[in-house]
């Protein structure tokens, strides 16, 4: 007997017959004999609904009335999967993340999980009923409603499962798991069976959008295993997210391709090269809420430098603005940039091990004359930015080249 | 400077233009120097949709999950309308049931409220706030989501105004205020600028729904100065509902003309005179939990006597059903019924003092030739039955013999 977790989104309880199915899908699990803890989030929509109503009112919402609204979205969805449950003739218990209690810091719209208080839920689970969660939603220590933020019902199922010590957190989506990239790109693409935390991570950031990357961290942190698995197949096994140190005897080289088109560049050009200019640089970028991903400073040459990074595509107009006073200031040459940009990055483990990854990524592009703007690399990944025409084209053929349409 | 506790109905509360315009009315007695509480309902039509969705997922709902469900309904009005306060530059915070905290048993779905814990409230209240409060909606002892039931919102705002002292508990609602009878039957009924809590119970049960029963019994119990009044009328300062120790000089003779065509009589013939008959007639249709109304025995004549009494209409048929083993067990002769009927009550606590009440009523339906099935009185109040087809014009002509459409 397992204890298991499993987090079902807005899609997978979209409507009165999807909870009926998650219901049956639950149901069998725990005639399988497990302990079921099921975190839920709103009915796809009906965020987006309150949310619409909230402007209706207010032109920008107050942050904690929106989440005493927003978070009403799951509190109807427990309330109906634990009808369906109940219907099924099981027993069921609902509970809101106030109820739980999920203590949160009080970030209203944004708030971490700081405790869980499980005792309710185990004192449930001995009893024989499954435990229906609002995924999402907690408290503050003042008893005031919050909301983890977009995407916050997988760390409340991360979060859970570490609480309780559960055996596996099962994260239902209406994908079947991790690929080696997008299906819709390259159709040769191939469900990962395994993939670990830091993989993950690096595909989660670059746009493998599957799971919300804090949920990813959280279960890093409290060693959650993590599976990923489609609410619309039933008979998928999904993606187990492994640590490393379970160590797979036949780590494969590269996991996957990962991209996005969400982002612009920027580039300032004859930097003078001396301590504390990327701070000066990046500090009013940062103050003004803009979010930078990639980095890239190249040795200077007669105390010069080019500074290059990258934001989201939405930042771009804004964040010229921010700098021209800033390169003023700092006396450099001039502020380059450009939108129409794609960031592509080959992801594994196993480069930390196998030479020639770079190399062979580099060459690939090359031969299809698809031209390198930025490079950044990590321990486990190797980015790079160019034209966003060439995107799919520099999917597929890194895809093939690093051999991932074959079983690992 | 007064405590003032508010309460807005669905309709009031039923758009976020209607929203806004709650927020001005309230923002107005602010700036007139009050104190203010306001319990809202659920935008009108959200409940009924909240029900519809669980019904479709289970034919009964569970009850402690739906209370989950509904109690959402009033807690996205409570961020509006916090909102809307907010947007007019006036502070503002809301509170769900569970966080006033608004104790109540746990009797899911028809919950009695046990206690009210006022100090987070008063404490908002003295540092200028506008307390926004979700009507209908309590917490039980172990954390469980509770509600009051139908209308229970007004129920809220009394018990919020006696646990605050208030000074005066206002209810907003769609008409403004008790009036002599319905408009639409006699136009010439007036609004009564007071009425006494007891004309006001006889009021309410008889078919003026202006008012929860309930909340109007809370107010009588704990002394809390009840006014009725329109949201949607600028001007209108309603009825306010006086105890009778308040002492009107000129007390009117009578109130009002209530009426209803709810119900269905049933009249068992031929019953043996015996002690514990009664209970023997009743006791199945209570238990069988059909609620009696009007109760009818006449002097009995040769150790046989005939019981009569109404029920809702929707019950009619199966109280029927019940009585006929019943009759013959009793040895009763005969069950008889009717669900053409209606009720119609002359109400008033003058009639205590004032002779000829009865006899007026009686001569005036007479004159009209409408003939009484059944009679039955009480200190403030005398009801008839009569055929339903007749309801209206009993109404009017009892309206004008009592001389109810001039001012008091």
């Amino acid at each position: 007997m397992a204890l298991i977790v499993q987090k079902y989104g807005g899609t997978s309880v979209g409507s009165s017959e999807r909870i009926k199915h998650v219901a049956r899908r639950v149901a069998r699990w725990q005639r399988e004999g497990h302990q079921l803890v099921v975190v839920v989030s709103a009915m796809s929509g009906e965020t987006n609904r309150l949310l619409a109503l909230a402007r209706e009112i207010q032109a920008h919402p107050d942050p904690r009335e929106l989440d005493v609204m927003v978070s009403t979205g799951e509190q109807v969805t427990i309330a109906l999967l634990s009808m369906a449950l109940m219907d099924l003739g099981l027993t069921a218990r609902s509970y809101t993340g106030s109820q739980v209690k999920i203590l949160t810091d009080n970030a209203y719209t944004k708030a971490r999980i700081v405790n869980i208080d499980e005792e309710n839920i185990r004192r449930d689970l001995s009893e024989g009923y499954i435990v229906v969660v609002a995924g999402f939603q907690g408290v503050d220590a003042a008893g005031n409603i919050t909301t983890l933020g977009r995407g916050g019902s997988d760390t409340t199922g991360v979060a859970l499962a570490a609480a309780l010590d559960a055996d596996e957190c099962q994260i239902y989506t209406d994908v079947d798991g991790v690929y080696t990239t997008d299906p819709r790109i390259v159709p040769e693409a191939r469900r990962l069976k395994t993939i670990t935390f830091e993989e993950m991570l690096e595909m989660s950031s670059l746009g493998s959008k599957v799971l919300q990357i804090r949920s990813v961290e959280f279960a890093g942190k409290y060693r959650v295993k993590l599976r990923v698995l489609s609410s619309f197949e039933e008979e998928s096994v999904g993606t187990l997210i492994t640590f490393e140190e379970d160590g797979k005897m036949e780590q494969a080289t590269i996991s996957g391709i990962a991209f996005n088109h969400d982002e612009a560049k920027i580039t300032i050009l004859g930097v003078p090269d001396r301590p504390g200019i990327a701070y000066q640089i990046l500090g009013p970028v940062g103050d003004a809420g803009v979010d930078v991903d990639m980095i890239v400073q190249n040795v200077g040459q007669d105390g010069l430098t080019d500074f290059s990074f990258t934001v989201h595509r939405s930042d771009y107009v804004r964040t010229l603005e921010i700098l021209k006073p800033v390169a003023a200031h700092i006396k450099a040459r001039e502020v380059q940039g450009g939108d129409k940009i794609a960031k592509v990055s080959v992801v594994g483990v196993g480069m930390r091990s196998h030479a020639g990854i770079a190399s062979t990524a580099f060459r690939t592009l090359a031969e299809e004359g698809i031209n390198i703007q930025m490079i950044s690399t990590s321990e486990i990944k190797i980015s790079v930015v160019i034209d966003e025409k060439y995107m799919e084209l520099a999917v597929r053929v890194l895809h093939k080249a690093f051999g991932l349409e074959q079983p690992a």
